[in-house]
Parts: structure tokens; C-alpha cells; sequence
């Protein structure tokens, strides 16, 4: 089933930023789609496959950390 | 000669950002010694076949604005 994760994340603060969470996310589903805002801490994920915990260790290994979920 | 360049940066910000500039500057001169402090925007070059003015073509190029130098 199709599933919608927003999380907000601190420490994003460049475009290199939003291309490493986007192709974590992607690397490990590459038909996720993944919007993140610099400017609102928020990092969207729409997967079928990725749960919300999954994201969450995914943008956590990139160095960032997840403030709420 | 050894030419030691100083330069004023704008909008570095994080770990990326550091290793994109590094590896630029060393992509031009492999020998080169690169210390970014992103806490003073200051990025400074140890090279002996770079000048001032590719240095900072090269920071530029990655999409920073050189502030002074």
C-alpha cells in the first residue's frame, strides 16, 4: 500500500543535504518519491515499501537528526 | 612557489559542502592543502600551481560566492 512519511529533520541546511537524504531514500527504493524542504525541516516520502522507522534509520545514518515523526 | 590562499565564503554550511569545495580544489591541483572552517566562511588553499583567481573560479564554480579574498 502506498504510504505518506513526513519527518522533520535538523541539520539540513545545503542542496548537497537534500541529495543525500533523497538518494538514501531512493537507494533503498528506487520508486520513492522524496520531497524535503530546507526551510521547513521536512523530509516527504511516498513508498510503498518503505515504512516510516525505515526513513527515519535511513536519514539518521546520513548524519541528520529526526526531531519528530 | 608555495602560495598560501585566504578566501571569505558565503553560503558553505555543512560536511558537503566542505568536501565538495576540498575535492574541487584538489580535483585542479592533487598536491594542494585545503582547510575550510565553516564557522569563519574561510576557505584556505596550500598550492603551488593554483592562483588566487582559479581558486576561486573553483569555489565559485561549485556555487559559492567568494566574499573576498
Amino acid at each position: 500500500m502506498p504510504t505518506m512519511t513526513t519527518l522533520t529533520v535538523d541539520g539540513m541546511s545545503c542542496q548537497h543535504c537534500v541529495n543525500a537524504i533523497t538518494q538514501a531514500v531512493t537507494g533503498a527504493d528506487p520508486l520513492a518519491k522524496v520531497t524535503v524542504s530546507l526551510e521547513q525541516r521536512k523530509v516527504t516520502v511516498d513508498s510503498r515499501s518503505l515504512d516510516k522507522g525505515q526513513i527515519r534509520a535511513l536519514v539518521e545514518d546520513e548524519g541528520y537528526e529526526v526531531v519528530s515523526s
